[in-house]
């Protein structure tokens, strides 16, 4: 009884050639094998490589950057074949968790050289630059980037379903085209399909063949399916809505980001990642007419970090009084302490106490019940903000007294 | 065509004694006559007295605080029949708006001595003492409490439909049980009906008399109305569902609070201000027993401030290129710039422009399209989160070059 | 003792022609004379036309919006001379607060035709429309759009100094060469300068012959100083650094918004309105060089709607027992009573209590100390998330029995 | 180069007994040996057991429940000599993770039989009950209460540094006290040291017979140390700042919580779990006196859930134009097709086109550039806020025409 923990619906390792692991391929195609097949309505775990496959080192030098191979990006994970899944279908994946591996805590930003995959501003830092990041819990510093540490809004740069031959064609027709108008700009306007270093997962001899003359690149994303969407907000609890284009559905996911900007301008912008995501499966028939769809939609997640500490500063006060008595579950006796907790740490600053007991009156403290059944001490909470000073009442911060008047008393 | 406004149900004169105007009273009885009638659906603007009634002046002083005629409060606009309303019903509160009154505006917060009135520390904290707040839109600050500024999270102190007779005698023996349990504190542990200074409104005479023989003084609130409930996070944008007891609900409001913290510790707690509330009342019949209602619920409104600044500092960016060169509604031109402003501002701390360029490409900024119609540029922004950096780059802070080290490198 | 109110800066008065209010101006060049001086650290008040200077109306034809007269806009309101403000510093412009008129709660949106102003999407939807927008405190919600009610994120959408002349001599020569370029493309790329219907305030003569000549249109923003940006999160309690080019800075604000999407992408987006804007001005001397300043930034205020109710129900509780006993401020009692009140709401789904006891310890229900002082009844409250359910629980939802399982028991 | 992962001070193993394991104990007592050394600045984890020590199945029966042996609890996992920590000095806890294990993804919550433990509701319900919570990434949801889900508000119940000999003293005279005046109450109102089934970690003997006898229990917090607080916010990411009472602070934690309500209101009341916690320790000398501290303070994380899915629809655009025409990262084109998304999503409802144009235009829809560097597609997104809506926009609603009238229109 019981369950023994969610499955996996594919392992990779790091130390082999991604290029040799069957679970993965880097190109988009109908005719790329299935690796596995998943149930409707089932959650599974699914681990990916990072979207170089590895090219990239933890180290301090960006040679690897400016020698990155762009025709071996982005490795897959995929594609499975979801249960039920049909044309016209839309699946819906809900996003249960993103995860970094344990024993491989970093992931890399990289700048790429403008005459080897180029930037957004590519033209005004045209070098080769790269960003180590190491993993903490939730937060992320670098050794290249000091003076920063932030929670990673952990999510996937891309997934998405295979497209049906006749939408890789209009794909191949879209952009070709594109490529020929621009012959002129003198710089890569598009990517055409590319057999080097294809990796059809386990399709070998004319399948690989077929889905290198004929595979989309993993670059750019498209409105067709999605893919390489690059969306920072589609974190652990979101929900996406996925059209489905061939039986199955051969849904694929990867580039892991520990966390991105808006726009992701340096390309390898993100915090590039191995890792495991866990997703839950679900199949909505008929959804495309249903939801009118042309490219995907999403719902965010409800864990988004704030990107800062809390703003408030709790204090914590127990059925015990300022005498030393024992109350048995006295909340009020609990509530007077905690508002005596704060009174003595902002005397500190300068303030009479009275003008706090007024402050805690009339400020936006937070009180709360914290726990209520340990006998015999009730534990109460009041956070204070502390966005409501001119000063920083932070506990790192110093405590100078300062000359901060008086409210007002009665004349006797 | 179009409306002019909406209407008031109740007007007051700070400059007339509280105890002279009709719209006011001062107990919760059911044969206080309502002073207006509103529909099923309605929404009016209801102007409200201070808790006091005007006792309490913009000085420096607590004299007034020390001397405050506690028979007196709370002045209640009201009470209003809402059509339709019966007992059994809910009548549904949507609070659109509170404001202070223009030409009023300021507040206060008083400590009332331990032998008038007393709060939630007397036994530390006896004497009388007060906090004057100014407001200026948004916010308060008090020169009494210097250091201090902060949004009010603006709301009713008190609301409530009239008890019936049955309940208004529940509470009488109630409250009176207690007051006789407790002979033996010293102190006053229930107000019992206070003919003193009560004001039922229009009623006169034998009403008034009844009214003030029997009627609930207005503190505390009460399970079986609310009433004076001082929830800190009933403000603009919040739904409260109360129970209706008597045939047209007989609805009251007061006690506006332009600020409060959790458990209104000092008892005039609050930031005690005269204004006006905008509520659109809807009944929702048989509401009682669908809801299973013993006591009022609410649902907070949309608009909760934070209680600091935003945490993002937006950079502008717009379709002319570093050139000068115009460009006709050019997004992606005026998002290079806007990443530009952010490296030339950031970089003054120390850190070399790639740094920022890769931090610009995974940290969480958020990049939003802010405007695209106004020919010939767009506007882009970008939010950087101060709180990802662990020194201050708000732009009031002093912005010292540091030894920032520098990120990874081509060696060639 | 005390304040009387806020000074306003600037009145409009919404039944004269704007083009004779000399509060008002319709271009941006240094010579439009001052209309008023503010202090440097003042706060002031300042009302504001809606940008067309009432050329719409509250009725049901677009036929105003079809024939709007666009060398008629936007009128702004000032300039105003900032006491110490000199070329160099920057003005810190900190929104206290935006509210429509009392007596004119309604704004509009337009989409104009295309062959008069145009918008976004003009070349599939080439017709002018308009919706009327009705405000009832924070909300609003039009007879043109049913079935749509939000609490606006009121914000100017044009604020800004005025240009130098240098600066004025670039944008003039920057987009006249850009429709140059552009003359090919059968529509206008820019808006060059205009003397048909010029308004220079207070200027007349050959100082409104020379802003006419020479004046930049209020339609873009520019990098240079901002301007008409439509910022949608630039509300209430949000600071703008703006940079300062002439002397006194001459600051003008106007373009209300009560709401607008990211890119206000019908040009007349927003809902439009007439309104006053209260401001707290400061110079910071030397700010542009200090900031590294090319455009303005801006740091979004603390009050942002989140365009929802909340989504927690809050519950009430009051030291009487379920028997009707009353205690003296017991916060533990009330506790108790709060957590019957929800295990009677949430009995009516089919839950049995036992379920709904073990619900309330673990899920993630928020416990707060409302009131404390109130004699003799402690009031506590506690919030349970709607959205933890797949069923929707809200008071107005019906509440139908459904089949719900059990907890596990003891077996004996 | 690089690092293979953070250091575990502490493991456990599930499948012994938590009483024989050398890095556990169950009572607070200066003299338990250390199990390790944590380094000042040193970020590691720490496997916990949940609160019970494994008394507790993943089954359908309360058995386990009701008969719990409560002199076994709670098992922490523990002390750790943090160096340098010295009476006097706070220790910083940042709380940088906490997880389930992997293979164990599972919890419970507890109502305990009134006569053998109880809770805070037992008077009415004093039977034992139990529901078994599944782990899906951030989710949790329960066979014994069906109809929730929600994301987990992760924490440790459990956390402080061990007493001195002094405060040990003090909690037993207070509390043995305590003891003494309620003995008419017939029930326990604190629990005083007990040998039996004392844990003592690695001390044996007349070590093990001291902290038998001296020991505090782990029931309830105190507030010389904070211990058992059960706070809810304590979750990823939020600092606590404890008081150091002897030399090596003595650290202990455990009783992990995948979710909890205020109060804890069962007792056995949050989603009690074993797994492992990551924190960062560091010494703030001389900090008690500096802080004026005489109870634990806190500043909660920046990732706490809203425990409701995200308010907003996201739909994405690209830079293909709606005649299938491919752009160059041309973000504006992008933005055009996203609004059109939009449209064609909500034409569902009954709109017409010109009335979600003009919606898209003025309500608060959040426009952002979700990737700009994937050539040739920029990608954009828009999120429309589904609560500005009076009916359900859900891609999992029905989407019903509905009669929605018009916008208005010119008249020719």
């Amino acid at each position: 009884m019981g369950k023994e923990g969610i499955r996996y619906a594919a392992k990779v390792d790091l130390n082999t050639d991604a290029a040799k692991q069957p679970h993965l391929h880097n190109r988009w195609h109908p005719d790329i094998p299935a690796c596995g097949t998943i149930k409707n309505g089932e959650t599974v775990k699914i681990e990916c490589v990072d979207w170089t496959g590895g090219q990239i080192g933890n180290n301090d030098s960006a040679d690897d950057v400016q020698n990155v191979d762009l025709t071996r990006i982005h490795y897959l994970s995929g594609p499975f074949e979801i249960e039920t899944a049909e044309p016209g279908d839309v699946l819906v994946v809900d996003i249960q968790d993103v995860q970094p591996f344990e024993d491989h805590p970093w992931g890399f930003t990289g700048i790429f050289a403008k005459e080897n995959g180029g930037g957004f501003l590519d033209e005004l830092y045209p070098k080769a630059a790269k960003a180590i990041w190491d993993f903490e819990g939730i937060y992320c510093s670098s050794r290249h980037i000091p003076g920063v540490k932030f929670a990673g809004l952990i999510h996937p740069g891309i997934l998405g379903c295979a497209p049906s031959h006749e939408i890789l064609k209009t794909w191949n027709d879209r952009e070709g085209q594109l490529i020929k108008e621009c012959s002129h700009m003198g710089r890569d306007v598009a990517l055409p399909p590319q057999p080097q270093n294809v990796h059809a997962g386990s399709g070998e001899g004319d399948v690989k063949e077929k889905v290198g003359k004929e595979g989309a690149r993993t670059v750019p994303g498209r409105p067709e399916h999605g893919g390489n969407c690059d969306i920072k907000n589609l974190s652990r609890g979101s929900k996406v809505y996925l059209p489905v284009h061939v039986k199955g559905a051969k849904f694929s996911v990867g580039d892991l980001h520990f966390s991105q900007g808006d726009g992701e301008i340096s390309f390898c912008g993100a915090i590039e990642m191995a890792g495991v995501i866990t997703i839950k499966f679900s199949v909505m028939k008929g959804g495309v007419k249903h939801l009118a769809m042309k490219s995907p939609i999403y719902v965010p997640g409800p864990v988004e970090p704030q990107f800062g500490p809390g703003r408030y500063i709790y204090f914590e006060g127990f059925s015990v009084d300022e005498n030393g008595k024992q109350y048995y579950l006295d909340t009020t006796v609990a509530y007077r302490q905690t508002c005596l907790r704060i009174i003595e740490y902002l005397r500190r600053y300068g303030y009479d106490d009275y003008q706090i007991y007024l402050l805690l009156s009339c400020a936006p403290v937070q009180g709360h019940v914290a726990g209520i059944v340990d006998i015999p001490n009730s534990c109460t909470t009041i956070g204070v903000p502390k966005d409501i000073f001119d000063f920083d009442i932070s506990p790192e911060a110093p405590a100078d007294k300062r000359e901060l008047g008086s409210c007002a008393f009665a004349s006797s």
